[in-house]
C-alpha cells in the first residue's frame, strides 16, 4: 500500500511466518492491518508478500500503537513463556485503557490467568486466543479459540469471523470459548488430541509396515482410502501425501530417510499432566506423550533389539481381512482420542467456570485446525442434541458406530501383542473402554490395601461415610476372629489438594 | 518417664500416630526423646503408649525445643503443604544456627528445594526425608530416604540406623540420599512404584476373579503362593491377608463390600507428571494414576456397561495353564514397573545433580516400605555389579527372567484383550517393552507430520542438523517433482522449557 490509512483495524506484534500470514489474511479480507517487528528483514518480508494489500509494518512500537483506531486490538504472535510478559511490559504504557491485548500463541492457560488478571485490574482486555492451522492455516483460513472478556469480543469478532476457515458447510471456524484462560485451554486440548491421533497413525504405520510387510505404496494407498471414508481428516490427509513425498534427487520416500526420534512442544504434556490435576482419563493422550520420549532413547533401544530380539515374528493374518479390522480398530482409537479430550474439556468448565459449549467447539474444530475430521461431525451433533451429555460414548449414533468397531480393535490389539508389536495407542485406548464399561472394577482392593498399610480409610457399598480396619495380626487364621472396626472412621480422608 | 534428662537427643513436631510411632521407635532404642504437639490428648497418648520409655510430651513449642540438646535434630510430621513452612515459621525464631530441621511427611520435592534454600541461608540444615512403612512400619522399623547437608546426615544417622527397617541381610532400611530435595524425590517415585504394582495387583484380580471365574478363596491362595516365590513382597503379603478378612459379623470377605472407587493423595499423579517433564517414559504408573481416576466414574461406568454390555466372555482358556502365565506375567510387570521407577531416577539424578546411587535405594527399599520385595535384591545386584547401568533390562540376570517371562506376559495381555477384560497396566508394560527393543519405531512418521503441518523441522539420519521440507502442494504426482528443499534449516529446533 502507499497511504497508510488514517488508523488500522488491528496490530500484530511478531512477524514471523505466523503473523505475517495471519496479517496478509486480513489484508485479503480489507481489513487495515499493521505489523510490528524489531526485525527489519521481517517489515521487508510483511512488505513484499503484502504489496497490494492494507497492510504496513513498523519497527517503532510506538508509532505502531499510535497507528491503531481504539479501542486498539492488538495480537501478540511471539513465543510462549517470558518473552509474552516482557512484550505486555513494554506495551502498557503506549496504550489507552479499553484497548484489547490478545496473545495468539501457545500459552500455559496458568499464565494466560495470571496476564488476564492482571491486564483487567488495569483496564485492559486481555484474550488468550489458540490459533490452530500452521502457516498455512495462518495464511489462508486457521482454527482460532479466543477466550477473554465477552464484551471486547465484539469488537474482534469481525475480523476473526472473516479470517478464520470455513467448514464444509460454510460456518467460520471461530467462537468465543469462555472467560479468562478458556481459549488457551482449549487449544492446549486441541493439541493433546493431536499428539493421540498422531500417535495412533503412526503405530497404524508400523502394524502395516513391521506386521503385514505392505511396502510404502502399498502403507499410503490405505490411508488414501481411509481418507476417503469416514475416517476423512487433515491427518490422515497428510500422511498420505507424506507416503508420495520423494527425497530430493532419489527415489525412495524423503519418509524413510528421517529420523526415528519425535519431538515435542510441551503442548500434549501440558495436557497429560492438567487431566491428571483434574483427575480425567486420558490414557490415549499420555501414551501419545510417553512414546515421543520413549523414541528419544534410540542408543538404549538399539542394546534392547539386540538384546531381546525383534518383535518374534509378523502377523499370523489375511492381510485383506486384518486391514478391514484395522480400519476399525483405527475408527474405533480415533472416537475415544476425541472422548477422551472431551472429557477433560467437560471437566474444565466445571472446574474453572469456562462454561464450555462442546458442540461449539466440535463446530469450530471442523475446519482449518489439525485434527479437523468428518468424525467431528459426529461430536458436534452429540453434544448438540445433548449439551450435558456425560461422555461421547452414551450418544446413540456414536455407540452404534462404535459397538461396530469393537471387534476390530480387539483383533488387532490382540494379534499386534502376540506378534511383538508395540501398539500403545491402540492397546491403551481399548483398555480404557473395557474399563469404562466396567459396572465393578477391582478398585475396591487397591482401597483393601491402601487402608490396611497406610489406615486410608475406604467406603463401603450401600453406606455412607468412610471406614477403618484394623487389618493385621495377620495370620491364616484371622478370618474367623476378626477384630474389624468397622464404622466411621474418626480420620474421615480429604481430598488432598498438591501443593506444587 | 519421671524425670526429664537434660536434653533430648531428637524432638519431633506432629504427634499424629506416625509421629508417636516414631518417637516410641526411638525411645525404644534408647534415644531419649521429646514431642511436640498442640493438641493436648496427643500428649496424653504420647504418655500412655511411652510409659517407661524416654520420652516426653510438651505443648508448649519453646519448651519443647529447649529441651533438646545442640544442635538440635526436629523432626516435622505434619500434613505436606502451607503447615509444614508455618510450622517452620513458628520454630525458627527458637532455634540456633546449626540446629536440623528434618520434614518427615511427603512433601512435594519442588517445596524441599525452595525450603532447604531459604533455610540454608538462615543458617540451618533442612532434611526432607522420605519413610515408608505406614504406621506400623513406623512404630517398629521404617525405610527412611533422607536427603541434604550430608554434613549434618552425621547427626542424626545413629538414631535413623537403630530405628530404620532392617532387610533379610540385616542392612538398616536408611541411607543418605543426596542433596536438596533428593530424599522426598525418592520417595515420590517410591510410591509411583507402589502405585503401579497396586494397579498390577487389581488387575490381576480381575482377570482370575472375572476372567477365571474363580471364588475369592481360590484368589487368595494364589496370592498366598506367589508370595512364597520369586514375586515375593509386602503388597502381596497384604493382599493375600485381605483374601481371608472378614466382614465384621459375617461370613464373607470385607473386600467384598468395599466400593470399586480408588482414591489417592497426589504423590502417584507427581511422579507421572515429574517423568513427563524429565521426558521419563512411565506407562505403568501413568496407567495406575489413570485407573484411579477411571474409577471414580461409577455412575458414568454403569450407564456405559448397560450401552455396550459387560465384557464378552469368561477367558476360554485352561486355567491352570493360564494360572502359570499369570504369574510370568505378574513377573515380568513387576520388573517392568521398578525398571520404570529407576530410570526416573537416574534421569532425576542426572537433571538435579542428586548423584543418586541406585543400588543403595534399592538395597533401603528391601525393608520396611510398602514396595519391598524379593525382586529388590536382583535390582541391588543389578547397580551394584554397574552403577551406571543405562535401564534394568540390560542386567544379564534380569534379562533372563524377562525372556523367560515375556511369553505368559503376552498370553494374558492376549486373553484379556480377546475377552474384553480391562488389563490397562499388563497391557501398557507389555507396550513398554515391546517400544523399548525396537531399533526402529515409526515415530519418522510423527516427525515428518510435524514438519509438514508446523514447520518444526526434521533430523535426518546420518546427517546432522535439522531440516524443513516444503511438503505441499500436495497431488498425487507430486513425488516426481518434488520441491524438497532439504539442508540445514534456517530455523533449528530449539528445546522448549514449558513455561508452567
Amino acid at each position: 500500500m502507499t497511504t497508510p490509512p488514517v488508523s488500522f483495524s488491528l496490530g500484530m506484534i511478531g512477524l514471523g511466518t505466523m503473523g505475517r500470514n495471519l496479517l496478509l489474511n486480513l489484508a485479503d479480507h480489507e481489513f487495515a492491518v499493521a505489523g510490528y517487528d524489531k526485525d527489519a528483514e521481517k517489515i521487508r518480508l510483511l512488505a513484499e508478500e503484502g504489496v497490494g494489500k492494507p497492510v504496513l509494518g513498523f519497527t517503532d512500537i510506538a508509532a505502531f500503537v499510535q497507528s491503531l483506531h481504539t479501542p486498539r486490538s492488538i495480537m501478540l504472535l511471539v513465543p510462549a513463556g517470558k518473552i509474552v510478559d516482557n512484550v505486555i511490559e513494554e506495551l502498557l504504557p503506549l496504550l489507552t485503557p479499553g484497548d484489547i491485548i490478545i496473545d495468539g500463541g501457545n500459552s500455559y492457560f496458568t499464565d494466560t490467568n495470571r496476564r488476564d488478571a492482571a491486564l483487567a485490574a488495569a483496564g485492559f482486555h486481555f484474550f488468550g486466543m489458540g490459533i490452530s492451522g500452521g502457516e498455512e492455516g495462518a495464511r489462508f483460513g486457521p482454527s482460532m479459540m479466543p477466550g477473554g472478556d465477552k464484551q471486547a469480543y465484539a469488537v474482534v469478532q469481525p475480523l476473526f469471523e472473516a479470517i478464520a476457515a470455513r467448514a464444509d458447510d460454510g460456518a467460520p471456524c471461530v467462537t468465543y470459548i469462555g472467560p479468562g484462560a478458556a481459549g488457551h485451554f482449549v487449544k492446549m486440548v486441541h493439541n493433546g488430541i493431536e499428539y493421540g491421533l498422531m500417535q495412533l497413525i503412526a503405530e497404524t504405520y508400523e502394524l502395516m509396515k513391521r506386521g503385514l510387510g505392505l511396502d510404502n505404496a502399498a502403507i499410503g494407498r490405505v490411508f488414501a482410502q481411509w481418507n476417503s471414508g469416514r475416517l476423512q481428516s487433515f491427518l490422515l490427509d497428510i500422511t498420505k501425501d507424506i507416503f508420495t513425498f520423494r527425497a530430493p534427487n532419489t527415489d525412495h520416500l524423503l519418509l524413510d530417510d528421517i529420523k526415528d526420534e519425535a519431538r515435542s512442544k510441551g503442548t500434549g504434556k501440558w495436557t497429560s499432566q492438567v487431566a491428571m490435576d483434574l483427575e480425567v482419563p486420558l490414557p490415549t493422550v499420555d501414551t501419545a506423550v510417553t512414546m515421543r520420549n520413549l523414541s528419544k532413547a534410540k542408543a538404549l533401544r538399539e542394546q534392547l533389539a539386540t538384546l531381546y530380539g525383534p518383535a518374534p515374528a509378523p502377523l499370523v493374518v489375511d492381510a485383506e481381512a486384518f486391514l478391514a479390522s484395522l480400519e476399525e480398530a483405527f475408527f474405533f482409537n480415533t472416537v475415544i482420542t476425541y472422548a477422551q479430550g472431551m472429557q477433560l474439556l467437560a471437566q474444565a468448565s466445571v472446574e474453572f467456570s469456562y462454561d464450555l459449549q462442546l458442540a461449539e467447539i466440535a463446530k469450530i474444530w471442523r475446519g482449518g485446525c489439525i485434527i479437523r475430521s468428518a468424525f467431528l461431525n459426529d461430536i458436534f451433533n452429540a453434544y448438540q442434541q445433548a449439551p450435558g451429555l456425560a461422555h461421547l460414548l452414551l450418544d446413540a449414533r456414536v455407540r452404534e458406530q462404535v459397538s461396530q468397531a469393537v471387534p476390530g480393535a480387539r483383533t488387532v490389539v490382540a494379534a499386534a501383542v502376540s506378534a511383538g508389536l508395540a501398539a500403545p495407542a491402540y492397546a491403551a485406548s481399548l483398555s480404557y473402554f473395557d474399563a469404562l464399561r466396567s459396572a465393578r472394577m477391582p478398585s475396591n482392593l487397591i482401597q483393601a490395601q491402601r487402608d490396611y498399610f497406610g489406615a486410608h480409610t475406604y467406603e463401603l457399598i450401600g453406606h455412607e461415610g468412610v471406614f477403618h480396619s484394623q487389618w493385621t495380626p495377620l495370620h491364616e487364621d484371622a478370618a474367623n476372629k476378626s477384630t474389624t472396626q468397622a464404622g466411621p472412621a474418626a480420620a474421615s480422608e480429604q481430598p488432598v489438594i498438591p501443593n506444587k
